[in-house]
């Protein structure tokens, strides 16, 4: 990695290195510790139906803080206080920024939303599993996307999310990470307690790519292809057809590109503003904050 | 209606008339505008797990309220200050019971558990679709069912709940009610204020049925078939193929049998208790306690 010139221990750091334009890339690896978060920003009519979209579906959807008040990018107003966080400016403070106008693209990982952001929107931050991932490598059970230094995967599926107003039609989108059918219950357990950052699985096992209504699973809709240990297509796995505990399966979870999805898919009029892919914004708010 | 000697004007009349063996039927119609809730009786290894499975699944598992200390049957603390709720007796209240041991069914619409009820046992309160139902009728749109004096038709889906714990392969169940399309737009607003008592639909129109996996809708695995205006099976509707604003469609709700179903499924030893289908817990709330 590149020798920075500006400081990345803290959230308060990465926020500032990308204020000042000095950090533009992905945010995975930095402040480790510091919660990140997905940020979606919305016109303030679709507020409230955006609130019940994450209240009614917490784990593909954990919304952990809003703006403080209408309009308000320098402070947001957490689901518990210390979520809380002023002296922020969700305008600038997110590494690169998409952009869509009546529901199209029209600006894609730009530096800040100084011009776009107006005083009718509402910014939404949503959990991200990045707190677990450093969790479970703790434990000894390091995601294979980590090890193997690659996006995680992620997929859409045909499992519906419960509707709110104008947010119909949508699915989870899901996270994948690949383990073997004796680690599961410890997997499970670990990521259990991180009930604002998605949880346990909501689904695992080969059976599940079905049941899910995943297509391919060397083929996700977003992130890198999943591989074994030897670097092969996950889905031979499969095809060696082991079924002792030591056999690698599909761990399942809910996904924090879900509420972007259903955002998209809803067809809404006016200016939204979302993170780039990848590119979060990080918390003064540590992990271990939101663990239960 | 035959003339009771006793009083059913208040939840607290309901609680008592049952303690007192005096009312052991139905509560539907007790006590209006008083919230009626789902109960469930779990040995508390198993209560972390079914918090966090109502916290996953709050639409169809609203989880209202629960004993406010371990084996306490006489106070329970809301999720709300207001649905706190002292000098009750779950082990009495409830008109009737039944009771699981080892999951299966050992005692069917017994009048109280306090041979069953241990010092290691925590009472879950969950959210019943009745306060939504008045609203509904008050605003020209009865349900169905109510016109008919008959039970709201309930299914099992396909449609699978969040994991947690010991709670796993769950599916949500659902009542429906069903309306004519131009109406849908005004029932999903009346009830997705009901946020604590299953909100707005989750599915609607005849393509839910086959979404939802529902084998037949003339044939709910509870309640009542639904029926038409004029008394012929719903199904009948479809078949005659309007296609307009007109037509009658069925409306979906997550539905409070679902985390009844969850726990049977889960294969749970030890003791387990719940209120009888109809036969639920009134509180000193109100419906528009739980409104927002």
């Amino acid at each position: 990695m590149a020798t920075r010139d500006y400081a990345v221990t803290t959230g308060a750091d990465v926020r500032l290195a990308a204020r000042d334009g000095k950090h533009t890339g992905p945010t995975s690896g930095l402040a480790p510790g510091f919660l990140q978060a997905n940020m979606l920003v919305l016109p303030v009519e679709y507020a409230d139906d955006f609130r019940r979209l994450c209240a009614r579906n917490p784990v593909p959807c954990p919304l952990i803080a809003e703006s403080s008040d209408l309009g308000s990018f320098n402070s947001v107003t957490g689901c518990t206080p210390r979520l809380t966080m002023k002296g922020c400016d969700l305008r600038t403070d997110v590494p690169a920024y998409m952009v869509y106008n009546d529901s199209k693209l029209v600006k894609s990982h730009c530096r800040d939303i100084k011009d776009e952001w107006t005083d009718s929107h509402v910014g939404f931050l949503i959990g991200c599993s990045y707190s677990f991932e450093t969790e479970l490598a703790a434990a000894g059970l390091p995601p294979r996307h980590v090890v193997l230094d690659r996006n995680v995967p992620m997929y859409r599926t045909s499992l519906a999310l419960c509707p709110s107003g104008v947010f119909t039609g949508s699915t989870y989108v899901v996270s994948m990470r690949p383990y073997k059918k004796k680690e599961i219950e410890q997997v499970r357990a670990i990521t259990r307690r991180f009930g604002a950052t998605h949880g346990e699985p909501i689904a695992w096992g080969w059976e599940a790519v079905q049941s899910l209504g995943i297509c391919d699973i060397d083929v996700p809709e977003w992130g890198d292809a999943p591989l074994t240990e030897d670097g092969k297509p996950l889905s031979e796995t499969r095809e060696r057809g082991d079924r002792d505990e030591e056999e690698e399966v599909p761990v399942f979870w809910g996904c924090g590109v879900t509420p972007q999805e259903a955002v998209m898919r809803a067809g809404l009029k006016g200016v939204v503003m979302a993170h780039a892919p990848g590119h979060m914004l990080v918390l003064d708010a540590k992990d271990e904050d939101i663990v239960s």
